[in-house]
């Protein structure tokens, strides 16, 4: 198909795709003629993943670039494949919390680690996130919300064995990890989405009640 | 103290103090003299919560204004600050699925909104984006990954549960409503940092093992 077709069946407008052409996220098209490429299949889908990564996993350009990367690696370990994409969508966060913070909050994560028997890397970018989280969480006075650590772990480990176990069940070693990969990074809104529901519900049923003074009965 | 040492004790550059003095996410200091102010600890509080927010958060400024506005809001009840929280920090989706997949996904998720007795707004912005996702799942091709909804959903309620349970601990109704907004944007963070985690130790578990071919022992 020629780029317009591309466009009107991805959604794509012609400027962003010549852009990611540019970019090298979608590879070239086959030349017909000197100023004339034809699309496959492929780009379709290939150009579907990226919107999905840029406009829902708000992944920026520069990561997508390695998370196409992870997908396409297809003679590397899956295990390492997960590797590179959590480091490209995991930001170093920015320390805001004092060394001391920091230092409390580091030992209470290597404990949850021990604890849990989590097989991580010492220099996952998401060790330093939770790091810091906690950290800022007793900077701002809220010691109380990560007193339950280890249960949110918990609750964690839970959807993730889920996520794990919904991926595996694609035999098919580069379907696994495309899979892995976009599940990776969209389940990130998934989860994220499914909590502010669930926590909408929790808000409605208990700090309403907990907080609203009883009005004039409403009409059923 | 003068701005300098809010500077120093917040580790923010004096420049984006005065940013956010005339952003006015920050209240203006007491006057000492005509260009002089001063400055006290609620101040250097507010700042704290503020690069919270930001560096942690990832919350765009203006949206920064919002969740304040939801701290600050004293008169407000409790449930309707955490709409507004949920409003300012829950991006709109863009619309990259097609219409006959959104609305396949939107059935599914009124179902499983239905199911767990979920209680929330019909028009959250959460609402949409679970839909937006599970429907790029399936349109690219990964139907696979959405079949257990109810049972993540099911763990993020347990996640959810823990977060309320803990911010509840708070009996002041200005300190629980801070413990809601900072855990509902902040917890945001927690929560990804912790399945970033899980799902390396689960891909060491199953994908490793699963895709790498058995190499000589190594020694214990």
């Amino acid at each position: 198909m020629r780029i317009a077709e591309l466009s009107s069946r991805s959604g794509v407008a012609v400027p962003t795709i010549k852009y990611y052409l540019r970019e090298r996220l979608l590879p070239p098209g086959e030349l017909t003629s000197p100023n004339q490429a034809s699309y496959g299949e492929q780009h379709l889908r290939r150009l579907r993943l990226i919107r999905a990564l840029v406009d829902l996993g708000q992944v920026p350009i520069a990561q997508v670039r390695e998370v196409l990367a992870a997908v396409d690696a297809e003679t590397m370990p899956l295990h390492d494949r997960v590797g590179a994409v959590h480091r490209a969508v995991t930001p170093r966060p920015q320390l805001t919390a004092s060394d001391a913070e920091r230092a409390v909050a580091a030992a209470e994560v290597a404990a949850l680690v021990e604890s849990r028997g989590w097989a991580v890397d010492p220099d996952a970018p998401a060790l330093a996130t939770l790091v810091e989280t906690i950290a800022v969480f007793r900077s701002l006075g809220q010691d109380h919300l990560v007193v339950p650590l280890d249960q949110y772990a918990a609750a964690v480990e839970r959807f993730t064995e889920l996520e794990v176990a919904a991926a595996a069940s694609r035999h098919d070693p580069d379907q696994l990890a495309e899979s892995v990969v976009i599940g990776t990074v969209l389940g990130q809104t998934l989860i994220a989405a499914l909590r502010l529901l669930a926590q909408e519900n929790a808000s409605a049923r208990l700090l309403g009640e907990a907080t609203t003074r009883p009005g004039p009965a409403e009409p059923g």
